[in-house]
């Protein structure tokens, strides 16, 4: 398993799967798992140290309102953490806030407002550099994408 | 020792100065320590453990931009956590969302941007309900504020 | 009665019974009153007045927009007072920073938007200093939600 | 006198000029206090129905933070109510909100962050409704204003 | 005709209702407009000319997004001038700011965000300094809405 | 003269250089006017009108706080009308919302806040599409400016 | 071809229609492109070339969230680009300040949040200096809209 | 050269020290450029090409107010870029949101507004993954940062 994606609660799992779905598009293995900062504390620093024994590489952690579910994440583990905010209240901009802004040393490679779809995007260009199948994939990936894009638009649009 | 104060770094030691002033007017006993949710989490928990062991009876939390410290402790300890958002950045609203907007069952009592004598005043408050003599104090206390603050204004002000 | 739940409208009943859910749960006396700091500036301090002499030992309260009544209600009381700020316009910013913002001596614990359930378990943990049995309570309270947290997750999650 | 002027703290007399100056230009009487919705809500009720016996027609209020002073004060009264918010944090954000969204019922005049001659401007209009001297000192008030702003300005400026 | 009702959009026609109640309940003679600063300013220039001849003595103002209307409208009158700030977008910030935030000298008295019906009660306390029997309905009317708060809410209510 | 550069205030002086600038460079005549949508708001409307008669062919406004100045102007004619937000509180965010969020109909071009630099540019580009010998120097402009900041920079910086 | 209107995505079709409505009014050609500035950033180089190339004299570009789009047209174009913000989350203010605060020398005219009818009106207003029979239309459409507001609304409204 | 980092100012050069003072203190051989997103685009894509030639396996990005930079270098190359907000007008707000909010599948890696140390830390992080030596490395600074964090702060500090 090379990327475990957190988040609080079993009720933010749709909006999670958007991290999922690359991941998979990228045969790049994964586990979720539903934990909370502060309800089960000692339970997340068990689970985050198990993960680096298990080989994981890559943790992706969402939470909303006062999230500090990525933070606390990030200060028990080297890894690379990435931030989802959700937005459960005020637009996500206090998730926003309470993930990006860590204090000096302990860094969250925070993503877009419920854009998991974009911190599974970040999780394989990250493990991109030490693996160069996932490199070449996600060259293919992104030309894809843009001949995709460029097809699918070449007709113009109606206003 | 009743009230232990919590804060970040020792940067915050002047701000936090409030806090120890007015717990001092009511002889309540308190420490003080400089400890990181995000730097030293084991030595956070270690510390709050030990807090509950000495008699501690309410916990203060300083922390500004994301400020995990507040609803972290309050995840380790069932005290009243009372949070005083410092303002570090953007004039301190990272710090107060990421206090206050703590999820079900963990609540932070927030206090206003740097108010931390607020912080000790709550903590006087909260502790008069279980120590008679903190409670006779604190009437005299507000009464004597309401005579000084009617004296010292009685004469009008010149505009 | 130990716990007083004040909210300036009827229309906010719905929100507010988490508060007094959580309070049930711990057998925690409470009454609640529909009260505006500004249509019945009177009644309401006479109501407080009377709460003090009833044996209350916390306020709840609770209001949007222009949010005043938790901090009138603590310029009336030694008592602490919780508050909790309702999303009545702006995604309860304004009743947030109305609450929250309070000016030296004068503190409002303040829990997150429309968190009334927060509310009742700081009032719970307030209390909890004084009576050990509603300690106890507390601690397995605290306990069998992580117990139960983790059961419900064990499992994890597909996404 | 027919203007009252309150707000919360000496420490806001220089801010509090504008208005003042205003109103003695129109020899409109007034008078300054220093009063607190929650340091001294006893004495600002009493004050307030004080004012009204002495024949005062219009409040002004200011204050900063959570600034309920100008509302709590309408809640006593039904005079025309003018709140000024005083940046104290935030910009004054927290202040402007506190003030400008009263509820249903008891509004209050809300004028711009630290803008106290708007405030003495805005009393001298509603008095001018009353007062038909006031009323023809403010229509030449008004253009006199036109005239010099024109003058100082006529020469153009060098960019 | 008293007080003057100024609108950009018929749209808006239905929040705007709450400031004719108000106004018919105490008798007040009212008019509604519909004007826009931006598309009618030389028709907006000649009622308002109209409205002061016509005997109007004070006017609400509502507008949404960069709500000029109420601004406007006071550079051309010295009568008070009651802004009501509409929601159209971003809840409604932008036309708070854009009606509040006005410079030295021109004022406009601002209300809560969509609170049509507190601007009606504002015009109807300004009035009443200049007409005795709008005062003695209006101390009616508040005992009245004291009363009956009080009546509906005696009982209490479960949570 | 081509271009109108009319601020409310001496006091924006400086802040405004930075359109003549630019406008300069390019040996654009332009005029700069000292106006206020409220004290002055017929002198406006009149300037307004010599302005076209004159030949002007882009106005520039620029305005802090309730910004209306380039919405009024733009109500009053059918010219490209560019509005700089200046920061005269809260950092400015009061003056670009309020010039920025023009109803339908009445639009103003907006730049970033206090950038007249932006405004004097943009009025060249605008001015380019109907003088080819401005849109010839707009390109030379523009490469020479790529070409200083490449060898500005081409060094490197060391770090 | 005079107009390109360019936005990131099929389904902002709808929004961008109101851009199109008033320039067919004007019968000022135009057309529509889906590009992104992150996706296919090589395809919408060349497409501005190609524009340029086509006779296109002004560019309208909407986009959401961090909406790159317009500012990046304009780093390749001495065109004036039109920017409207499209709100995709938090009401849009991240796209809003994403668009309008260029840095020094590379202005993007903003327009209000999804008022993507105020773009195309700005961008008829910029080309009538241009070419006088737009000129004239504009004026038309001007006293048309006058006078079709003021009939519309000359029997009031009901309240 | 492992990681390249580019911002679009000299001006900025002595707050982004951070970033280069951690990959230094890592033994990490980088870069600086400064390169505008809006000035030299050409320059920039050029750039970012030969980054990837020259084997650079991070980008670290900082920019203010529109902040584009890490955007348009993220939709150039399949790196990951990790963004730096920087405060350059109102708090940073509008550069945090410029670069945070990238729609879907061309994410950056955001950090702390002006916090470029942090930038360095998750790109040390990053690269960990592929180099076992970064990794030990990382372990140790983690620890060291711990003991010398308890060792600063044992004696407590006196409030």
């Amino acid at each position: 398993m090379k990327v475990a994606i957190i988040f609080g609660s079993k009720s933010d799992t749709e909006m999670m799967k958007g991290a999922a779905e690359i991941l998979r598009q990228f045969n790049i293995e994964h586990s979720a798992y539903v934990l909370s900062a502060h309800r089960v504390p000692e339970k997340l620093v068990e689970t985050i140290k198990n993960l680096e024994d298990k080989g994981c590489e890559c943790i992706i952690a969402a939470a909303g309102l006062a999230a500090h579910l990525p933070g606390v994440i990030a200060s028990h583990t080297v890894l690379p953490v990435i931030g989802v905010p959700i937005n459960a209240a005020i637009s996500g901009i206090d998730s926003l806030l309470s993930i990006v802004q860590m204090p000096k040393s302990i860094p969250v490679a925070t993503v877009g407002i419920n854009n998991s779809y974009n911190a599974g995007m970040l999780a394989v260009q990250i493990l991109s550099l030490k693996y160069p199948e996932i490199k070449e994939k996600l060259k293919d990936f992104r030309a894809t994408m843009k001949e995709k894009f460029i097809k699918e638009n070449e007709e113009g649009v109606e206003l």
